[in-house]
């Protein structure tokens, strides 16, 4: 597998296009992506129990294949009532009859303000707009990619080339946005990122499971704010055009979709709203995995955790409070606590008790704390499960921007 | 029931303490209560699985009477193993000495830094001077109140003259600490809010059950951070010596007491680090208790919440969103949100979509977020169970605190 420069568009068949139709004052609002062919479509939702209109739309219909898939920022459509789900609807119907497919072939998300009725003839503008625009390569992915950002900082991709184990060779395509309410729990039927990966392998209906699973291990273990999404959506569509054997079960083209996601995750964790700081945090040695990413949520969610990141101030202190208000079972004489940031790697717990506690020691958690990527490792000595999850620093930019949002 | 300027040793046979000995540079850092007689002792602890020291050894003991309780700030004593749990039994025995009674008779708790030892020469010379020092009054209700606060801006008091059903009056005194790390969950043997109520009522061995009950109603509906501490008890001691009937079901007793805990609990919550505004979550019609409770704490815990009332942000989707995220049922269809803030009571949604959309509607909302104390009600319309809590706002003063809390 090789990482590649490319985006939603590098996979055979696949088109897409990014414009502007009026849902945001001047920047991208409405992205498309298409596919040549029919493309297998596997989604993972929100698990929110407030629902934007368009998710309602598509946990509803559940759709198996899709030929395209809409986009708008700006609006979320959530607490919209009927008149939002009937826009929903609206969206895929003009999309179909601009793309001649049929509505059910087209699948519809949107992000933004909560509480807001879509402007539709913008939108209606937006689609027949897009549709015409449908195009592949590395400008095609990068309007799509910048159509469906909010707060973000910057557009999200990845692109990977695989040879799988027949020999043939793949490609995996993919975008995100995310920068706040990012707490995401996707379930496959049953996250306000948003993230789609085409590929043009060949995958079975069965690959439900698997990206569940790989879902549970990227971007459901991200946090910026603890707060999930009412529209959260994370969408994989393989339409096989690359021919070959089906890649289900091929370890590397597993391995590659894996790290696609966990980079997307990793993005959009560091793009969190003010975040100055990626903050990578491991469980192991957990009685269970749920406890393991129980844990690992558990500290990056707490706010004194963040803060004392964003600082760097050396209190460690409070990552073991966070870990103590997790679901994890553990005993406190057992936990090895370890803080990595740059070259250093520091032994901060062992037997319930600080390592050292001489002023110049703390002073080197602080230098290891002041590094773009902070890394907190905690062995449990519970057992033999382990999880990885990434969140960002909380700072006086995250306040800034949450407090002005809507004006 | 009446309201009185009083504090810890307003009720009959309490004497208290405030002293500096050095824990802290400059302010009082080691307060004491002292019961003239044994006093009855129901304490609520923290549920965080990492506990200080002092918790660890009181959770052992288990006392049900008490004639003093040491308390120090500036320094947690958590995760601080065996030596940190062989200090608090030191405290233990140092104050039993000094007031001559046993050290079963002494309970013990700190606040403040996580992950350091205590300077126990200081600590020592800190008891014998508090237990020289006990007197009552106004002026030893302050100074134990001031030397158990951190990073709080003022002390915290509260005290009730209550008349019994039997015609006799009995006092209510109380302090209590709590800024930051403050979400507390605090059961009754099995919140870093610090509490402490004395009483001369007379109460019976099995009380501890109402008092788990007005906990749930009062110091465990508040969070400013969502971030429970290590430390966090909550002491009512009772020493009797107001004479008359039992009063543990005397109503206008209960009622006092439970005002005076959420007096208490509300002024921790507008006190929270940072905090510019107390905001006061309400939701009705909850088909259980548990959910009701569970739905408040999931919306005063979000950080979008929190920066949106900071900012006085109409962005009151975030509050659906919060809800959503939370363990209650309900229908979006049912749920009728309303928010107040000074005289305005404005109807946000009705019928799963915003009562209004137009922009002067919205300016209403924003002035009635712009108050010392705004006001969230949720009624659910899915049964008929409620509950009330508190929170605060999320500033720019938060971060600031907590970025720079052990420099």
């Amino acid at each position: 597998m090789e990482r590649i420069d490319g985006g939603i568009t590098t996979p055979q068949g696949f088109l897409a296009a990014g414009v502007h139709c009026g849902v945001k004052y001047r920047s991208l609002d409405l992205g498309m992506i298409y596919s040549e062919v029919s493309a297998k479509s596997f989604i993972g939702y929100t698990t929110n129990k407030v629902k934007a209109a368009p998710v309602q739309v598509m946990m509803e219909e559940d759709p198996k294949e899709l030929r395209a898939f809409i986009i708008n920022s700006g609006n979320a459509n959530a607490l919209t009532g009927k008149r939002g789900y009937e826009d929903a609807k609206t969206m895929k119907a003009q999309a179909a009859k601009a793309l001649e497919i049929e509505p059910e072939e087209v699948g519809v998300i949107s992000t933004g303000l909560i509480g807001r009725f879509l402007d539709m003839p913008k939108i209606i503008y937006g689609i027949d707009k897009a549709s015409r625009e449908l195009t592949h390569g590395r400008e095609a992915d990068q309007t799509a990619a910048e159509a469906i950002i909010t707060t973000d900082t910057g557009i999200k991709e990845v692109a990977y080339r695989v040879k799988l184990a027949d020999g043939s060779h793949i490609m995996i395509g993919g975008m995100a946005k995310g920068s706040g309410m990012i707490a995401p729990h996707l379930k496959v039927l049953n996250g306000t990122t948003l993230s789609f990966i085409t590929t043009d392998a060949v995958l079975s209906d069965n690959f439900n499971s698997v990206w569940q699973e790989i879902l549970n291990d990227s971007l459901n273990m991200i946090s910026v704010d603890g707060d999930q999404s009412t529209n959260d959506m994370s969408v994989l569509l393989a339409n096989g055009m690359a021919g070959g054997d089906c890649a289900d079960d091929d370890p590397t083209f597993l391995e590659a979709l894996r790290e696609a996601m966990r980079e997307l995750a990793r993005t959009i964790a560091l793009d969190g709203e003010g975040a100055t700081k990626l903050i990578e945090v491991t469980v192991n040695q957990a009685k269970t995995k749920p406890q393991a990413r129980s844990a690992v949520m558990s500290i990056l969610n707490s706010p004194l955790v963040k803060t004392a990141i964003y600082g760097s101030d050396p209190n460690y202190g409070r990552i073991m409070m966070a870990l103590g208000n997790s679901e994890c079972e553990f005993l406190v004489e057992e936990v090895h606590l370890t803080i990595k940031g740059g070259d250093l790697e520091i032994p901060i717990l062992e037997g319930g008790a600080p390592v050292f506690e001489d002023q110049r020691s703390v002073e080197v958690v602080r230098m290891a704390m002041d590094n773009k990527l902070v890394q907190v490792i905690v062995d449990l000595g519970a057992g033999e499960e382990s999880a990885t999850g990434w969140g960002c620093d909380l700072s006086y930019d995250y306040v800034r921007i949450n407090a002005e949002y809507t004006t």
